[in-house]
């Protein structure tokens, strides 16, 4: 971690952005070394692949995306709140139980009843908001996320309407779906200042699923098995793991998590629950390959653009810092409004350092801002700038 | 394989084909345990997930397949004609070369030159012409394949387009694309009789990838890295791994893989260089769950579905051994015309025995059969009956 704030100072003594390529390139080889001590209940992901930020916080690897439209499970970052429960959990996942509350007959119901429901798949981003924070040229506390706090996921599961109409409809008057996650809350702390509980508009009701599968496999522990709530264009945080309950309410839930943390306030001040809650993503793209370096002559750029809430439409990219921009062409299977879709641009490099840049648009005509305003949690970081990367051409 | 034999022997003294699910469930349970004597060349499969005949023929257990889109390496069944190549070859990818025969300009390019010159990725699933031997009734010699020869996998390279255009077109006259593969021929052995060498129709050139990443990442020795030859639709031996010459000829590959292997001859008979070729992939489904027992009442039935060389349209679901059937429905992403489709459906199941079936069509119109005529070497077995399960309800 002290790399990682040594560098965004040479970054910021150097007073340029188009350092930023040789930051993220110098946090990547630093960190790499550090994941080969991943934690037992990650033991599963791939080190190479991964920066171990902390054992709750695992970023991927910028270079282990590729031209990668699914990302495994093995490379999917990790950012948890609160250490996930016992493993024990996992053990009858069809027997785990959740509460769902705020409609006509309110119950409990077992996954393997959700499972007798229907089923649904949804290609998602899921990323955290705070991925990109360590590219904010400020300094702001919280995980130094790169691009990396980011993949691209099929999540399976019963869509919540379905669930709604098995429970006699949603009660009158509701304004959110809340998701209450089963981490256990630590003795002789308040509950509400940890606990994980996230309000999302209701309108989302016909996107929400109820996951258990990942991938086309069971979710595992550190991702939210045995059953998560899926919010598909909203960030991570709003996708709770361990779904315990899940209620339909008027106001949003009074967890510390919901109420000031995940606000967008101005940089420098305190968030408020008057502050914009961090829910829809918007419109991002960063280049995976070259990120370091390449052989003069044709070269062919490759990386991952998502619209966020809305669908991406297109991709540019720049091999001169910005001045001037081609149009990307998508590669590979368009998997719907909420995934990532790889692109690919050929251009022709010389000797040299070159400054290559991506920015995207999504379907209602929302670019890529070439700077993201800071703000106070360093959220939402989707400037295209900072995102790009320098490449030494032999 | 002598419990195959048994279980089929037992399937055909009953005489009916609906024992076919207990077929099925039994050789899953038996070869279960097999599997854990994986060699080392495929060490990376998931044990439980496979059936292991051979060293050279690793099958995909049923169950494993569940609901997912994606078949990871790790899950993906193994059919290699030949033992591969050293691992040597993988060590430096980008340092593979491939010739390229019949255009132009011919000449050798290496991998790392391949990649300069575009990218595309296909979804696709790859399915060994024999998958469904096990499943005719006759005794067929070879592999006892069910279901699980097959997935679907997303493979990553340049279209042969785009190579073909930079070494100046295809030479006149060319009716075959004829991919040679990297294997070793042992010494004191006919070459022709053991060359991995398949010719396909020349038309396919729009379809066809070189390939080196599947599912985003480097292929596999035992999947045909560091380049493969993919020809989308085509059962799995047209796609050459290896590929260390790829040819535009006029005639067909004189290799026994070629020339008599991998025909079409009517069952009893010796398949000749007249019989067609197993070319392209028919429409096909079969049920991923459940599989052998079900709780009473409602019950989502889940399977996969494609056109093989077509896109799949729809499919129908039978819970009384086809005499009645509904409509399933899709789930999740559609991953274009060469990929396979989830589905699903409801159906409430009282309890009893169950015959669970599929039956998909294709966007020609071309429906699978009931039962497929029963060739000489067991291919392209597609009849739903023999695909379908038989299921306790308790």
């Amino acid at each position: 971690m002290q790399e990682t704030i040594d560098l965004k100072r040479r970054y910021l003594l150097a007073g340029t952005a188009m350092s930023a390529g040789l930051l993220a390139a110098g946090v990547r080889t630093s960190a790499q070394e550090a994941a080969t001590a991943l934690p037992d209940y990650v033991s599963f992901k791939v080190p190479d692949a991964m920066i171990l930020h902390s054992n709750n916080t695992i970023e991927t690897q910028r270079g282990a995306i590729g031209t990668s439209l699914i990302t495994p499970e093995s490379k999917l970052y990790i950012r948890n709140n609160v250490t996930p429960p016992s493993a024990s959990v996992v053990e009858d996942r069809d027997a785990w139980e959740v509460e769902i509350a705020g409609v006509a007959n309110p119950r409990s119901m077992t996954v393997g009843e959700l499972k007798t429901l229907g089923i649904e798949s949804v290609a998602m981003v899921l990323q955290c908001s705070g991925n990109g924070r360590g590219l904010y040229p400020e300094e702001i506390s919280g995980t130094q996320w790169m691009t990396g706090a980011a993949g691209n996921v099929i999540w399976t599961g019963v869509p919540l309407g379905r669930v709604v109409e098995a429970l006699g409809g949603v009660a009158p008057g509701a304004v959110y779906v809340t998701g209450t996650g089963g981490e256990e809350i630590p003795e002789g702390i308040d509950p509400l200042s940890v606990l994980v509980e996230r309000s999302v508009p209701v309108e989302e009701l016909d996107n929400i699923l109820l996951a258990w599968d990942i991938n086309g496999e069971p979710i595992s522990l550190a991702h939210g098995g045995p059953l998560r709530m899926i919010v598909p264009g909203y960030t991570g945080v709003n996708n709770v793991k361990y779904l315990k309950k899940l209620a339909f309410t008027t106001e949003q839930s009074p967890a510390r998590i919901q109420q000031t943390r995940y606000r967008l306030a101005p940089y420098g001040t305190s968030s408020t629950p008057e502050h914009p809650s961090v829910w829809k993503m918007e419109v991002k793209s960063w280049i995976t390959g070259p990120l370091e370096s390449a052989g003069a002559g044709p070269v062919v750029i490759t990386g991952v653009a998502f619209g966020g809430y809305n669908a991406v439409s297109g991709v540019e990219v720049s091999a001169d810092g910005g001045a001037t921009w081609q149009a990307a062409e998508f590669v590979g299977p368009d998997l719907g409004r909420f995934g990532w879709r790889v692109f690919a641009a050929m251009v022709e490099l010389a000797p040299g350092e070159h400054q290559l840049m991506s920015r995207a648009t999504d379907s209602e005509g929302n670019a890529q801002p070439e700077v993201t305003e800071t703000n106070n949690s360093g959220y939402n970081n989707n400037g295209w700038r900072v995102h790009g990367v320098t490449v030494t051409v032999a």
